[in-house]
């Protein structure tokens, strides 16, 4: 028996972040797979049972449920070595968090997305999907810039800095049709995360 | 002599959330203010004195230059009520945060920036705004249901959460033409916050 219920969308980066932190951790979970663009997907939003209307979320022993790939990395990471307990890098942590969710996210992932599924392909015009990769250049740039002297995002060892980044880093050339040859440090710390023991790929899914 | 320095944005509603947090601690600082569009703005960025390239950055004794506001937020409240301690209860404020940077910011703000900054208006299409006016509009509605039975968006208090929503919410009908009639418990939100002793406006800008 276990505590913790993690709902989450097989294909998703944010839900894959989840379900990393947790293998790394070797923390035990129930896993309930909702897939984009099914019946049980549409079922689970008539009900209301996802707060704030996403997945990932993860529900407490006590039922309560809480939302967001990033709170939930948070929360589980909290007390652990994947969170610094020094107050500035904490801070850095975070930033690079919601960096990831406001920046990062909404040109990597977003065209991702326009690129994968099916229903989303009338907003992919081709001239979204070239500004995407403009700006999705850009922004990989600054990483590459920031990681060229260093191993981990923040501080000497990885955080959940390093897995909100990866999530939808590691799939940026095979989804989004990013030119990743061009950010070789990128690469280097892609490695580094997915050489870390207890590492599991997207589709390393719970039964 | 104050140990903190913020480099702000006088007009953007990310740079005010620091503003108000350190108005709301009595926390004294140091303002640079680097407005959108100006000589400054361009001169900081070709310096790269801003980590993340965005604004406000908090500035700390060392000279640690700690970026997104939403972080800065988080670092500034750690101790103080408007973080609270539990951890259940920290990362439902977490994940408020988390969703105003990726979806409410994105949309909210976006909109309200390409009808109030002459750079972005050819971005501005009928079309365009139109989207960002209905989608802004449902994500209000998962606000205002949240709210019409409480106070505050987490537990019986206020927390930076409301800070972080309240930045870009309380214009947007001002500046973003949202119809925020319909949101009457958001209203009463945002005076709730807007009465509380320290409150500062936007205007505000420290000399």
């Amino acid at each position: 028996m276990t505590d913790l219920t993690l709902y989450s969308m097989p294909s998703s980066g944010n839900s894959y972040k989840a379900r990393l932190l947790l293998a790394f951790l070797e923390r035990p979970y129930r896993h309930v797979g909702i897939e984009y663009e099914t019946p049980e997907l549409d079922a689970t939003h008539k009900a209301g049972t996802l707060p704030l209307k996403k997945l990932p979320v993860l529900q407490l022993k006590d039922g309560t449920r809480l939302p967001e790939s990033n709170a939930i990395l948070c929360y589980l990471a909290d007390g652990t070595d994947w969170l610094p307990p020094n107050p500035v890098d904490r801070a850095q942590v975070l930033a690079w968090m919601f960096w990831e969710q406001n920046q990062h996210e909404s040109v990597i992932a977003v065209r991702a997305a326009l690129l994968t599924y099916a229903n989303r392909q009338h907003f992919a015009t081709p001239e979204r999907l070239a500004d995407l990769l403009n700006r999705g250049h850009a922004l990989l740039a600054q990483m590459e810039d920031h990681l060229a002297p260093r191993d981990w995002l923040v501080g000497d060892f990885p955080t959940i800095a390093d897995i909100a980044l990866y999530a939808y880093t590691h799939s940026a050339a095979s989804k989004g049709r990013f030119e990743m040859d061009r950010f070789p440090s990128i690469q280097a710390w892609l490695d580094r995360l997915s050489n870390l023991p207890g590492h599991i790929t997207l589709d390393d899914i719970p039964a």
